[in-house]
């Protein structure tokens, strides 16, 4: 019976995420590094379950709200890889009581005046040339102060350096990634050789982009990898050459609408509060989403030739050929691969498995408060 | 005492939504017309109740959910402004089974096998230039067909056209918005003439985009308005000059999470989960959100120097003047209008009034389902 829905829903093909999750793991394994995964892409505890089972036991979040979320599920190491500010102080103090709680400074005040009653873990973020935080070269003397100063607050402890190679998403394919990854792992270790000695002991370092982890070269000399996208990929990730189309575990499942044969088009129910606004480039037009074979099974081969080319709040339009829009009905559904997946599960704040199963996100969660 | 935040908070100042609600309905009043706002905007009960209270008895939706969530607050006579297909039978048919419920169809298949229990009023959406779905002129001889063949569905009342000049946000400034307008009633006009005769009774028109709204010409002969982002407003709606910087309702709150002086930006807590990632071209410039200067009793000026230019999941990257920079501190609070008040408040999920109040919205609701 084909799939009959009344609004979109967000598909959660789990054998593919448990698939993502245990070949990040071996990668990780391999190369002798712990696996820290970032859990702002899925953001749901079910989806955080299937880690544990796969041996994980440590994580990265990227707000409070997702560390307490998380936190209430058991989880008890949890970085927390955003710049903390003092606002934070209250809430994080109330995690660091808990659980082994890690923050991250990208400011030399970013501490304030904070004070914690329970120990705290420290990284420094550096910029690695993402240029969109961190610490830089010409920052290393006021760092090396500032470890100094550290041995007055003995419930911080220093653990090293942090570092997201953030531009390797403008990489293409295996060579390239492995280029921004050796690049951004020759200034961290030479970074860490002068802050070493400024702490008087050698410091970790903590890495990690989707892309270096999926295909790059294993990252020598770091303590931990972070990716986040890995869980469910997409089509950015497709684009950049980290994944394959078979490894991309979600996709949206929007009911037709409108058929527009005069010009090529269908209007699906799937918008910006479904997908979001975030696009890439394919063959030099915007695109929000590309159409997936459905299946029984849940779906299979992409098919390029539907694209969503244009979002409103609630509208998709999706540029398709005639014979395709012709042997279309409306309420019958198409599946689109999201571009980014991170913002499009953020934007639904619940996931359905293919069993029909429906897992709430932390937004969700968050209302129920 | 300054604002502390532990995380960005979309502040609402009510004064301003209850002017913007009450300017609206005098708008519509002076023109005849009645005034159905469309309250995906907002998405909030409370927001919904500011309306009731200025007279409002009828409302737009874009969603089943969000028809459900109003409906459970009282509201009794609701659109569901977004092209009907046949997934959508049985929610639709709950709710017109409680209240007048309004349907809208934009294909000719629309309604597949759909059958109701109870009355349904119905509007065929027509495409007056924007290009996004609704019917045409050629498409006059089958919409004939369709009306003869609901003399056999008197559960279907159908009332009339519906239409978004949703092209209107290209325009820029009165005359250009007044040309749109005009250029849409005249061809609703015409068709609403030939499509009465068909239907043998006169059909209503429903219209109604902000810009068109705000600062139109009043839309001669049409019998509803359908604005809803004017409640907000937001930089979008500023640059097509439908309203001022004064009347924009919402705010996004900040903290201020590392300081780059060397090349000229901020990082904020402030990301694509919270601003959408939306954007307007502002100087040849993509840009993401505008400063405004914060006060005692919320927010004034703007400060077009402080621009939000990049936007990751939690980051905001914002460029501003190297002495302002020199001035600012990790965990103070920055406030920014947003380029999309729909899409904005959409993903934050609730909001905060300047009492600090927080309001949740339909999304945060549905969590709790």
């Amino acid at each position: 019976m084909p799939l009959m829905l009344s609004e979109p829903v967000l598909r959660l093909d789990e054998a593919r995420a448990r698939r993502n999750i245990a070949r990040m793991q071996a990668r990780a394994r391999m190369a002798g590094v712990v696996l820290r995964p970032h859990f702002k892409t899925h953001q749901s505890q079910t989806v955080g379950r299937w880690f544990r089972e796969a041996g994980i036991d440590r994580i990265t979040v990227s707000s409070l709200a997702m560390a307490e979320y998380f936190a209430a599920d058991g989880w008890d190491d949890i970085t927390l890889a955003f710049p903390f500010h003092p606002g934070m102080t209250q809430r994080a103090d109330v995690l660091a009581k808990r659980l082994r709680f890690g923050i991250v400074l990208a400011d030399l005040d970013g501490l304030g005046s904070a004070r914690f009653a329970a120990p705290v873990d420290l990284w420094l973020k550096m910029d690695v040339g993402s240029r969109r935080t961190g610490f830089e070269a010409e920052d290393l003397p006021a760092l090396t102060k500032l470890i100094e100063g550290l041995d007055a607050r003995p419930e911080l402890r220093l653990r090293g350096l942090l570092a997201h190679a953030g531009h390797s998403y403008a990489a293409r394919g295996v060579e390239s990634i492995a280029a921004v990854e050796v690049e951004a792992m020759a200034r961290l270790q030479a970074w860490r050789a002068e802050l070493s000695a400024a702490a008087g002991r050698p410091l970790e370092l903590s890495v990690g982009d989707t892309p270096g982890c999926a295909i790059g070269q294993g990252f020598e000399g770091a303590s931990e990898l972070r990716p986040g996208n890995f869980v469910f990929f997409d089509l950015s990730q497709w684009q950049i050459g980290s994944c394959t189309v078979d490894e991309i575990a979600v996709a949206m499942a929007c009911p037709i609408v409108a058929r527009h044969p005069r010009r090529g088009r269908l209007v699906v129910h799937g918008g910006a509060v479904h997908f979001s606004k975030d696009w890439m480039e394919l063959d030099g037009q915007r695109v929000f989403g590309l159409g997936v074979e459905a299946n029984d099974q849940g779906w299979g081969a992409l098919r390029p030739e539907l694209r969503l080319v244009a979002l409103s709040q609630e509208h998709g339009q999706v540029e398709a050929p005639p014979g395709f829009i012709e042997a279309c009905r409306p309420g019958e559904v198409l599946h689109f691969l999201p571009v980014h997946s991170c913002l499009t599960a953020d934007c639904m704040g619940w996931l359905q498995t293919l069993k029909g199963r429906r897992l709430p996100m932390l937004k969700a969660q968050a209302g129920a408060g």
